[in-house]
């Protein structure tokens, strides 16, 4: 059993900033899009609750959900043996966003940042991905290299190995393909990356992550300068033309999100085993979604190009020209 | 360790029964429908394979699929647990369908009859499930009781046990809504109803499930005779009037169905764990479906109405007029 290193008023701190950081994204994305998004919130029965806000059918987002959430209680004991530490007590709170944006030109993207303690440990996790339907390589370089500037400035060695976890972590192994370009993945910073079952175990880690508060001043930094190059990147690509066939590819690629989500997100899980809101956890699902038997982009056509990009796993900040 | 009973060539005899039985539902729903399924033949690299039919854009059926498979080999050491039997050798054959209508007042059908072997012990299991947009009370009492003429031919106390079998089963604990008006559910027929782990445990079995041979007859059938009571749904509902408002409903409850497939349905998830064949294991997914954040029918709705009466679980064969 390891001595817990976190001070005390750790995890208010923790929810304090996430609260904080759900307002400025959500006021970042209402300035981008021009609409308004709807807050619900809620309590969880067993102790704790949420914010939800979601955006629907708005002119640039088909479905845009930003949620806080800080919910603690006693773990069932079918979910105690897939996290660190010991006993049943817990404490979670964190964000987590995704946004679909009606546009097949504009990628779909995924961000979360989270502070959980069980017994007497306690770590962050969190990380954001890029989901283009149609793959830019200059898009997908500017997210990558915004990512690796922020993990740069707290420690050398965390963008390519939080890199790899994200190429890792987002796959579907019943498609053999990741989930999209990828970005980065951290999650057991502070209890030593401890493997938990059933879980691919996490790189090695340094010494850097056995102080909370520098990861928890990385995890600052992140959430706030996380959806700047996402931003950048809508601004771009917003007003191109898009038709019936690049809205079929969207809603076909909207499937293996679904897939993903509904069999292997670890947050998404988490959430449905310890009761948390259905409908706040399933804000992530894409708002219209399409399956078609055999569906495979034409060889030379541009999805097919996008699917290869996807599948290439490229270290797309360009650290390896190769 | 149970000594096994069956007879060494039933997994031959089954395998011979599921192949015509494939044939004689296809082209019952090619009479139906008056298209034409397309079949692509696949093997597994770790041993067998199956032949997937579909049917897709019809007149009646938006997505209608027909498997047939018979896979073995050896089983993955994290499946294992999953399964009663010793061993890593299995063999599994089955037939599975799923049936999406294009129209919102035809219901989705669900069926599938396999047989299982694992070690020296093998079982039967199966079932067919009814999931309605609109629940006509008629359609659900004639599709149940059709199953329990079905059952009560072979043993008065098979359609009880699996009529509360399939409601327990067909259940999404995180919507606290059933999938739909239910049907009959049974597994693990002839290895003594052994529960595996993660799973609720199965009703006690009687001694009728302890001669394979009277199961398989069962299990016969019930494959040829499963389908008549939903062909006779689909020609009293095919030509009823729907609109956008009726659509809209299908492709959010269809989501429902996702849900279920992905986060808990043994056969999908058995099926992704044994390298199985991705497109022929999802072609039970809806060809479109929508999600939409709080959506809930307005009260005093038809919409109301259904999910209310698909929460019922009541006992639609009329046994008890409660």
């Amino acid at each position: 059993m390891t001595e817990s290193l976190f001070r005390p008023d750790l995890e208010e701190r923790a929810a304090a900033f996430f609260r904080h950081l759900q307002d400025r994204i959500v006021g970042g994305l209402e300035g981008l899009d021009g609409g308004h998004f709807r807050e619900d919130t809620w309590d969880r029965p067993g102790g704790g609750g949420g914010r939800s806000r979601v955006l629907s059918d708005s002119a640039l987002f088909e479905k845009a959900g930003v949620n806080f959430s800080e919910v603690f209680g006693q773990l069932q004991p079918h979910m105690a043996s897939s996290l660190p530490g010991e006993g049943l007590t817990f404490h979670a709170t964190g964000v987590s966003l995704v946004l679909h944006p009606r546009s097949p030109r504009v990628p779909t993207v995924h961000a979360n940042v989270r502070f959980i303690q069980r017994g007497n440990v306690a770590w962050f996790g969190g990380g954001t991905d890029l989901t283009p339907y149609y793959v830019v390589p200059a898009d997908a370089t500017a997210f990558h290299r915004a990512l690796k500037d922020i993990c740069d400035r707290h420690e050398r060695s965390l963008f390519p190995r939080f890199k790899g976890w994200c190429d890792r972590y987002f796959f579907l192994p019943h498609r053999n393909e990741p989930r999209g370009v990828g970005g980065i993945f951290f999650d057991y910073l502070g209890v030593g990356a401890e493997a938990t079952a059933g879980e691919p175990a996490p790189p090695p880690g340094t010494d850097w992550e056995k102080d909370p508060e520098r990861v928890f001043a990385f995890v600052q930094d992140l959430g706030l300068g996380m959806m700047d190059a996402y931003g950048a990147i809508v601004s771009r690509r917003r007003s191109e033309a898009w038709g019936d066939r690049e809205r079929e590819w969207q809603l076909l690629r909207r499937g293996r999100y679904v897939e993903f989500n509904l069999i292997y997100d670890r947050g998404t899980l988490f959430g449905l085993r310890t009761d948390g809101r259905a409908e706040s956890i399933l804000m992530s699902l894409p708002p219209e979604v399409r399956w078609r038997y055999g569906a495979a982009p034409a060889p030379g056509s541009p999805e097919a190009a996008s699917l290869a990009a996807i599948c290439s796993q490229r270290d797309w900040a360009g650290d390896d020209p190769g």
